[in-house]
């Protein structure tokens, strides 16, 4: 077990808090002591110990002279917990190995020189990469205020969401839609467009069974067309559901309202997409999982909103020169026009293949 | 090294004839004794020696008491060589793992019995799956004398093979395109439509540069469109050209064939793909990468004339409502009605997936 394992187990550690600590990030922390791992913590829920306060609480021996490897740099500052730093300085830690930097610029570093100050060995930017993918969504959110937007859609081998009669159930097997809802429970809120709910009325929720939080839905219907008697309507008091709209159809609102929607209205005849993203980012909604039709897609890409994407690729040829593909709209011109995507991961289940991009950051509507 | 080892050193030695062997199909053989491998031997080139001659052959001591392990059930007629069974039994090998059973019906199992009554000890259908995988154009051809078809595509993670106005240069990065090279040359056709050769006047040629064999060119043509000066019809005595069209052009097909380019003439008013394809298989050509347009793609889909397909998938995201798809035509109505596909392979070439597809028999036209 070198460095890099035990950064890696404290990776494994963090991301058993998925879903429970938003909008705080996964942090997870490993003690070594004399080569043996002797304590071992994780940010657990929103509002508990923070991971190193986590790992040095289940320690079996003394952590003097110990080293701590902790994938995001330590707090140095009074929130809902006292500063890590001082935890650390009273253990007698040695050795401190941090993964991420602290994405508050006000803050970051800090952590790192208090503890150096005190004369612990400190070793920054360990695994950096590694550890910022764990909390890309926070990340993103922290610094722009706006949620981190992943798109997901599921097409045939052949690029097609839907045959030319519109059906579209299914093109993935099970295993890939069981993984669909481990997915959402990863997301703060899940995005779709009315075309979705008008066609398949569907409940946008995380059907694990578990007990495990739902995320928030967000359905953009610029004309309020969606039905008082839709799943997602009639479960608005369970799971909250934000819709955004630009009809001024105050008894509509209020029908809903009485339901328990949260209904955002803006100007004009087209949702400003930047803007309903400021709104949510407001109500502290850190990460979305757009679930949209081709031009909700679109139209989100076009205005930089898109930060990943998951295409779970079905073994399945639909055919039809106009059967509907994941992302349509105007579209672009020239191949070099396209968003930068970096291909982040695959996963295969069975005989669907889900690829990951990461969506390099360009340009974003304000 | 036990058993299967063995078997998988020669599945491995018999990819080193690809696209030198055709018609024939791949073959590799190791032989071992005492554990240790003592020859090996794979069939190189059409109208060699087969694998088991080969690897006798290459035997460091003497092959008597020894195990075989071939990925073909030998031989047991008088072909362009004479038979192998009789140079395993002159040879002393004692026992023989075989992988495929001989293709032809009228010769399955021969071979295996004329060993057995020898006194030999044989094991077939070892790692059948596998040696059979290896050689799925060649059975394919031998059963149905029609070439397997693998259908090749590039296409973005939102499915579009072009922009909205056409351009496609590139889609995938230069380890794909590369690697559509090396595809290209395991097949002994490529085939494509005429609205390819308009708009990108390609060569259709294997572009490895190490002097191997190109494939045969085939080009579906129905209105006889080809321009005499396009790369393909000036290169057509140094690669062939078969061009497939209904129009009774008697000039244009004579100044065609002035070029050396073969034209077949089909009547109606649209190619008859079924028909084609058993002239293609008269011609002794037992597979073809189908590189065509979404139209084409669609027709022999269709038609159940697609045994294989190669997705690559890039990482760009054009969009557009009537940007081009891998497969177009009519479509089908609902997702059941989709051929049946098994992934069989994924490949990752930077940020480009390779997704590769069996379609599992169910209907062909005949």
């Amino acid at each position: 077990m070198d460095h890099q394992d035990m950064m890696r187990r404290a990776i494994e550690l963090a991301k058993n808090g998925t879903g429970a600590v938003d909008p705080n990030p996964l942090v997870g922390a490993v003690i070594v002591k004399d080569g043996r791992i002797i304590g071992e913590g994780y940010h657990a829920r929103y509002g508990g110990l923070h991971a190193e306060r986590n790992a040095l609480a289940s320690c079996k021996e003394s952590p003097m002279g110990a080293t701590l490897y902790v994938t995001l740099e330590p707090c140095c500052h009074y929130g809902k917990t006292p500063p890590c730093t001082e935890a650390i300085l009273e253990a007698g830690i040695q050795t401190v190995y941090i993964g991420s930097r602290d994405p508050n610029p006000k803050v970051a570093g800090k952590g790192a020189a208090i503890l150096r100050q005190a004369g612990i060995n400190v070793i920054e930017d360990f695994l950096r990469e590694e550890c910022d993918t764990l909390n890309a969504p926070f990340f993103y959110y922290i610094t722009r205020q706006r949620p981190y937007v992943a798109m997901k859609y599921a097409m045939t081998a052949d690029g097609k969401i839907a045959t030319e009669t519109g059906a579209s159930q299914w093109i993935t097997n099970e295993e890939s839609r069981r993984h669909v809802h481990l997915l959402r429970r990863k997301y703060q809120g899940i995005m779709a467009g009315i075309g979705t709910v008008l066609a398949d009325d569907p409940m946008l929720s995380c059907r694990l069974g578990d007990g495990g939080r739902n995320p928030v839905r967000v359905i953009c219907d610029s004309r309020l067309r969606i039905p008082l008697e839709s799943k997602l309507v009639q479960s608005a008091k369970e799971i909250p559901l934000f819709i955004a709209t630009c009809a001024k159809d105050a008894e509509k609102k209020a029908a809903l309202e009485e339901k328990g929607v949260l209904v955002f209205v803006f100007e004009g005849q087209k949702i400003p997409l930047p803007e309903l993203m400021d709104k949510l980012g407001e109500l502290k909604i850190g990460s979305i999982l757009l679930e949209g039709g081709g031009e909700l897609n679109a139209s989100m890409l076009e205005a930089g909103l898109v930060q990943r994407v998951y295409a779970y690729v079905g073994a399945k040829i639909f055919g039809g020169k106009t059967a509907k593909t994941p992302v349509s709209g105007r579209g672009i011109d020239l191949p070099a026009q396209s968003p930068a995507l970096r291909l982040a991961q695959t996963e295969i289940f069975g005989d669907d293949v889900l690829c990951v991009y990461d969506v390099l950051p360009e340009k974003e509507a304000q």
